[in-house]
């Protein structure tokens, strides 16, 4: 059956996330040990869904620390040669082989450089484990299907946790205790993606929109309807496509507005009743009532990312079956992309 | 006729940029004394267009200061309220209009923070010039049409001079001399552009790749296909767009592969090998021989961004005639945007 690896992997998500709950306060320990002080800076280094992991980091970690947070730009070092000074920084590194050269390579650089380095990555025993102080495992178990799923998920839960290990955040163990129900509760239900993917068989392309924590979550559900279902699907911010990129918007191509109860939610409404005004067709994968693709109301914000992102993978994965796309092999993608 | 105030705002731009160059040197030290020894870290600001100008401040900026440059998520200060330290960090906001609430909220918020602050604006009585230390006037004039384009120019020269001014930089004040003179040549010749936009007439979408400095250009000509010439454009990291995006790639979406001479052409050069061998359409936009939009060999990476991204802007405004769009005034955009 076409999809069954990455149905496979998405299966095993609320087990590997109740892992990561239940080590939860030895990994925030070992990475507090790392930065004992709120950090000077962090960088985080990655590529691909682990980088759009890092866009949920980047506003995790800054909101925490009240530090910014720059997502690097591997270029700098591996092509430029730059030295950079970040005695006092946090650099995390995230690639879910941990073999990926330049993600390897840019940690190396910052910590030469005097960044307290850590990794998040599935392999423990990794070249990118290996160059990081502190090692932060997913325990995931091996991804079989190209496109990430379980991965990208954990690597959210992990960012979360380093976001508690350099300050204070909204959530409590309590919230982190919803986290696998709620995403076991979107896996138990996929009639609402069959739906959604049954308007999209025919579609040109897709513009997923949303603000705030869950920005991370419409640029991955725009990668994994590439990588899985070969759908031309775009990610934006809310405020950006305001910005411009609204201007090439066409009935033809409909949009997928993401939200859950918090800051951002009313910004990201006001868009897509705009979109609705002009006959853009539009689906909305939130808490709100009557929400086309629905995620439970629990956890709050920040951590609804974590079901919204396995909603965005059934379907993706829903998609690809309509259209007849392998999505465990996508042609022109291999599970390792040795960029450097 | 359709685009001309577009074109009267683009053969602005040698002459624009003669001056900022003519000013270079005040320009300098006026951020010098704001910011005189080496920031902790570095902020930028910025939305739409500027934000792909603050790209290319952030490896200008990152490579001359040796401290990473992050660039800031808006909605941590506007909708979630986040408080950050920032002592001894410069926070540079840039907005064409000065007047985007959110910009001018998150440079107040970073300056309470204890940054440093500049302003980089085409308009030096605007809210966002009043709310920082230092404004560094584009001296642009009016810009006329919706799509920017001089601004967005003057906005990469502004920041290679923030970049002067923070560490030390790859180039000379004689490749400044020669900046204005490369942007005229490309203005001189339109053909170039006529020819490409002839083969992207009827083009479902484009893909525009490039890597490191040039990075920035392609995230703006895909922004400018869109808000000239309806066209869905995309723009990519080379690097990213083999970790994913490349799966739904299809021979009927043209590419347009950017490089200069330097650090980064042989991966692009590389990426665009790979796509032809997929029988992809390639358009190069490049210093190389051959290419179908060439830019001068002069000046040197990183100052080519500019005559590229006039090189681009020609083709924006080529395409949107023969589409038939007017690229003066896109539909639903308007040119302040107001986000919060």
């Amino acid at each position: 059956v076409s999809g069954e690896l990455m149905a496979r992997d998405m299966a095993a998500q609320p087990a590997v996330l109740a892992e990561l709950v239940r080590r939860r306060e030895g990994i925030v320990s070992d990475l507090r040990r790392l930065a004992p002080a709120a950090p000077a800076g962090v960088v985080l280094v990655a590529r691909g869904s682990s980088d759009y992991a890092a866009v949920f980091g980047r506003y995790a970690i800054e909101a925490a620390a009240g530090r910014p947070v720059a997502l690097a730009a591997p270029s700098l070092h591996t092509l430029y040669g730059i030295d950079t000074d970040v005695r006092g920084w946090l650099a995390v590194g995230v690639s879910q082989s941990g073999r990926t050269p330049e993600i390897v390579t840019v940690l190396e650089r910052l910590g030469a450089g005097g960044a307290r380095t850590a990794a998040i990555t599935n392999d423990g025993a990794s070249p990118l484990a290996r160059a990081a102080e502190v090692s932060v495992a997913l325990g995931a178990g091996p991804e079989e299907a190209v496109p990430a799923t379980k991965t990208f998920t954990a690597e959210l839960a992990a960012f979360a946790l380093v976001a508690e290990a350099v300050g204070s955040t909204g959530w409590s163990a309590a919230d982190w205790e919803e986290v696998p129900a709620a995403v076991a509760a979107v896996l138990a239900d996929s009639d609402s993606a069959d739906a959604a993917a049954r308007t999209l068989t025919d579609a040109p392309g897709l513009v997923c929109l949303a603000r705030g924590y869950l920005l991370c979550v419409a640029l991955e559900a725009a990668l994994k309807l590439r990588e899985a279902a070969a759908l031309p699907a775009e990610g934006w911010s809310a405020a950006d496509f305001r910005h411009g990129p609204i201007a090439a918007s066409r009935r033809e191509v409909p949009a997928l507005a993401l939200s859950a109860s918090g800051a951002a939610a009313a910004d990201v409404a006001a868009l897509a009743d705009r979109l609705r005004g002009w006959d853009v067709p539009l689906l909305e994968l939130s808490d709100r009532p009557g929400a086309e693709l629905p995620i439970p109301a629990r956890p709050p914000e920040p951590l609804a990312c974590l079901p919204a992102a396995v909603r965005a993978q059934q379907l993706a994965l829903a998609l690809a079956r309509r259209r007849g796309v392998d999505p465990d092999r996508p042609a022109g993608l291999a599970k390792l992309t040795p960029t450097v």
